[in-house]
């Protein structure tokens, strides 16, 4: 069976959904070695008082097929981290699929890996896009050559599945959407931002509003 | 801000996606301190190659208002283990939601907490609720009084919601939904045993027959 090398980097205070949903679903996908590469082989604490053990420096990763890069508010820090970009830029030169999850697609923009790309990110953060050249289009996965850009924490899940079937096939992408009885049912008709009702979609844009700026405070230079 | 203790158990070769779906939406909880507990601070494996840190032992817990326990394969090593099974005990005597998602529904089985109870779990477990005194019910969440059981695994990220909204108001919920921007889009529709493809359920069956009946050899016992 071919070998499938599934990377991705973790980092302080990450949004452990946008990781856990895909790793979940490409764990799964036949053939697939899936690496978890972070600074240094220390615990990683994500956002919701769950520490995460990488398997991989960043110095110690075999090329990766497919680049992921998830999310959460600890991507500012890694805007201006070169180590960071340097090893992102190094795996996506060589991978056959660069990807992000969430606000992890401003990481792959601060390496230079979104200029003249579509691509989406968390819905509160697409309107700073265009600051790293890459303009927004208004869908769940958006796949753009060999990038493909996911928007907020469970798009992660789909995101998963449109890759399986893509390496794999559909038969191998259902068999693991129902392995892991996916077949959702939201109490609520509240995940787009279109349909959440207004003060649902307000209490967000303000509790967000520091780190929107905060990101585009990071992002404006690279943009210069 | 009234404060909610939320407990998961963890333990080696759980399914972790069952854990971090639900621990990302409870976490939200306004109010919300999780707990993640194991036998000891050790990292815990699950089936994705993910090492996850515990942050409290079974003996080291406060008494959680929910108690969350998730499924994987490692489930069936706790059946028969007293010292899980008297920490689930202990804690569901005074928690106000005893719960379960994936096969972490036969955890609360062995420990004797679903008799009499409508109940659900893993779709290719369904048929083993009577072992434990459960009858199942065909739905992804099922509420029977205080306990709350969840299907397979993504079905953790519903439950969550539910519980959000059941626990904190329907405004709570819809808050969390837009924030990990919940508005699910499956590539296919096999998400559900009874409307996969035939031969893609059948793959899984043949896939899972062993682990169901090393859960059956377990439990059988227990029915007697």
């Amino acid at each position: 069976m071919q070998q499938h090398e599934i990377g991705f980097l973790i980092f302080p205070n990450l949004t452990q959904l946008d990781f856990t949903g895909p790793l979940q679903v490409l764990s799964r996908l036949p053939g697939a070695r899936t690496h978890i590469a972070a600074k240094s082989l220390q615990p990683v604490p994500t956002d919701c008082g769950l520490s995460l053990l990488p398997n991989r420096t960043l110095d110690d990763c075999p090329q990766f097929d497919l680049l992921c890069i998830p999310g959460g508010f600890g991507v500012v820090d890694l805007i201006n981290d070169q180590a960071t970009l340097d090893f992102v830029r190094r795996q996506a030169a060589g991978a056959k699929y660069i990807t992000s999850v969430c606000v992890g697609a401003f990481v792959l923009g601060a390496a230079g890996l979104l200029r003249g790309k579509r691509a989406t990110t968390h819905w509160a953060y697409t309107e700073l896009l265009p600051l790293v050249g890459a303009t927004h289009e208004k869908a769940r996965v958006v796949r753009d050559g060999d990038v493909i850009t996911a928007g907020g924490v469970t798009s992660g899940i789909d995101f998963g599945l449109v890759l399986v079937s893509e390496i794999a096939g559909r038969q191998a992408a259902e068999t693991v959407q129902l392995g892991i009885e996916y077949d959702p049912d939201p109490p609520f008709d509240a995940g787009h931002p279109d349909r959440a009702p207004a003060p649902v979609r307000a209490s967000l844009e303000e509790r967000y509003a520091k780190s929107v700026q905060a990101y585009r405070n990071a992002l404006v230079p690279l943009a210069a």
